[in-house]
C-alpha cells in the first residue's frame, strides 16, 4: 500500500492528513502552532508540533511509524518553506517531498487542485492564485504595519479608529466604542489605544476583538457596517489583483474566501458581491481544508489525480481512537 | 529684572528660550532629545537634556544659574507632562510653572498665543487647537499602528505599498520602488518589507525615507504625487476636525501646519488648498517656533501679553558666546 501525507502548519495549529492511493483519508492529527522556527527553542517547538500531528494521524490510521515511508508528502507552512525544508527532510521519510507556504496548500484545498484564486483573511490578509499552466501570483500579505486590510487585526484597528474619532468629537457616534471599552476594561478609547501599544495585548488578541464589528453591524450600527463592507471590498480587490495577473479577462475564474473573517456573513456577502461584479468571475466555496489541499498536492507530486474522501469510521476501521 | 523660560522638549531636540519681561529673547540653548523618561536611565537622560538646554540659554544670556529664579516657566514635552512634571519641579526654580505637551507650545508659538488650530506632521501626525475661551481639542496622534496619516512614517508606508503593488503586478509603475531599493540596498520591495519588520530600521529611519516621495512627485511621478496629495488632504481633515470642535462655522479660524512634512511644497500646497476650502478658514504661517510658544505661555501665566523678540546680538550684549 502507498501512503501520502499532507500537512497544514499554521500559526494556530498544525494539521496532518494521511491518505491512501485512491484518496481515502485514513488518519488526521492535530497539534499546536508550527511557526517561529527561528529564535530560542524554535527548532524543537516546530519539530514537536509537526511530530505530534503526524504521529496522531498515523495512530488513527493504525500505521506503524517505524517502517513507514510516504510515497509523497506536501507540507505548507505559514511564514514559508525557507527555514523549514531541511528540518522537515531530517524528520520525514518520503520518496517525493514538497515543502511550501500555507497559502499554496490552502489554494489547492479550496480549488481541489484546479486553477483559481483564494483570499485568506485571518489575523492578516493575502490573496494567492494559480493558473492552469502553473503560474502563481500573490497580492498583499504585507503584515499589520504595511497592509493586511480586511484581516481581523485591521477590523479591530478600524473599530478603534472609529471609537477614537467619536471620542474626539469628529466622527459619527458608534456602539463600537462602548463595546471595546466593555471588553477590555479601558475607560477611554485613547487609554485603550495606548494599551494596544504595550505588550499587554498580542496582535492575535487585538484581532480577536474584531468580532464586535460583526456583532454591531448585525445590530445595524452604521459605522460597523461600513467597516465590514469596506473590508469585504478590500479583500475582493486583493483577489481580483491576483486574477488580473493570472487569468485573461474572458477566462472563467473562480475565487474563494478562506479564514475566520469570512465567518462574518455581511463581510462574506459583500466580498462575494464585489468579486462577482468582475467579468467572468465567480465565487466558489472552498472545497477542502488546507491539510487536504496539501494531500492533493502530495498526490499530484507523483501524477495522481485523486481527491481526498473522508469516509465514515466504520469503513476505515473501528471508531476507537478516531478524532 | 524678571526672567521667563520656555522649553520645547521633543523627540529630536530640546530647545530652551529665556526672555525678559518686555519680550526680548536674551538666550537660547539646544540639547538632545527629551523623551523616554521611563525605562532604565531615562530620568537621567531627561534631566541632562533639559539641564543642558537651559544652561546653554543662561550662558548666552550671561545669567548666573545659582541665584536665578524664573518668574514663570512653561515647558512642553512630547509624550505629555504626566511623568515629567515632578522631575521638572525638582530641577527648576520658577514662581509659576506649567508643564504641558509639545502640541500646546507649538500651537502657542504658531498662533502667537491667539486662538487657532495647528496640524503637526513629523514622523507622526496630530492636530491641536484652542478657542478664545480656552477650550482645547485634538484629533489624531494615534501612532504608527492606528493612525498618523500624513506623517513621514505613513508617507514611507504608502511609498512601500505602491512599490509592492507594482512588484506584485497590480499597481501602476512608479519610480518609488527603484528609489527605495537604491537607498536601502534591498533587492525587492518584498525583501525591504520584511527588513522593515526587524530592528534594522527604526521608525524614524523609515520615516526619513519619505523624502523620496517628495523627490519623485517633483519629477512628475503620478503615484508619488497622489500619495503626497492624499497626505495633504488627510492632514487638512485632522485640522478641520479640530476646527469643528472649537469654532462656529461662521467664526474666522486660522490653521497652521508645523513639522518637517510641510517642507514638501506640493503637500503644503495641497494642505493649504484643502484647509482654505472650508468656510471661514484661512491658513497662516506659524509665527514663532515651539520654544518661543512656550515662552509666550510663560508670559501669559502671569498675565503678561508680550511677544518674543529676537534682537541683534549687539542689543543684548557682545556677540561672544552667542549661538
Amino acid at each position: 500500500m502507498a501512503w501520502f501525507l499532507g500537512v497544514d502548519g499554521g500559526q494556530t495549529s498544525t494539521i496532518a492528513a494521511i491518505g491512501d492511493e485512491v484518496g481515502r483519508v485514513v488518519g488526521k492529527g492535530v497539534a499546536g502552532p508550527c511557526n517561529h522556527v527561528s529564535g530560542p527553542g524554535g527548532r524543537e517547538r516546530f519539530l514537536r508540533a509537526l511530530g505530534e500531528s503526524v504521529r496522531a494521524a498515523l495512530a488513527q490510521a493504525r500505521l506503524d511509524p517505524k517502517h513507514l515511508r510516504f510515497t509523497a508528502a506536501c507540507l505548507g507552512f505559514s511564514g514559508g518553506p525557507d527555514d523549514k525544508a531541511d528540518l522537515v527532510r531530517e524528520f520525514l521519510h518520503a520518496e517525493v517531498l514538497k515543502v511550501t507556504h500555507d497559502a499554496e496548500v490552502a489554494l489547492s484545498g479550496a480549488m481541489a487542485g484546479e486553477p483559481g484564486v483564494i483570499v485568506i483573511a485571518g489575523t492578516g490578509s493575502i490573496a494567492y492564485g494559480r493558473a492552469a499552466d502553473g503560474r502563481t501570483a500573490r497580492a498583499g500579505g504585507w503584515g499589520y504595519l504595511f497592509g493586511d486590510e480586511g484581516g481581523a487585526f485591521d477590523l479591530t484597528r478600524q473599530a478603534l479608529r472609529a471609537a477614537l474619532r467619536a471620542e474626539e468629537g469628529w466622527g459619527p457616534p458608534t456602539g463600537l466604542r462602548d463595546r471595546l471599552l466593555e471588553l477590555t476594561g479601558a475607560r477611554t478609547a485613547n487609554e485603550l489605544l495606548h494599551r494596544f501599544y504595550t505588550t499587554e495585548f498580542s496582535r492575535d488578541q487585538i484581532a480577536a476583538l474584531s468580532v464586535i464589528v460583526d456583532e454591531l453591524a448585525r445590530k445595524g450600527d452604521r459605522v460597523a457596517m461600513e467597516i465590514i463592507e469596506r473590508a469585504g471590498q478590500q479583500l475582493a480587490e486583493l483577489g481580483l489583483a491576483v486574477r488580473q495577473q493570472l487569468f485573461a479577462r474572458d477566462e472563467l475564474t473562480r475565487i474563494s474566501g478562506v479564514g475566520g473573517v469570512f465567518h462574518c456573513a455581511l463581510l462574506r456577502e459583500h466580498f462575494i458581491r464585489c468579486v462577482c461584479a468582475a467579468p467572468n468571475t465567480s465565487y466558489v466555496e472552498p472545497q477542502f481544508e488546507p491539510a487536504l489541499g496539501a494531500l492533493i498536492e502530495a498526490y499530484r507530486l507523483v501524477g495522481l489525480r485523486v481527491l481526498p474522501r473522508i469516509e465514515e469510521p466504520s469503513v476505515t476501521g473501528s471508531a476507537e481512537g478516531m478524532l
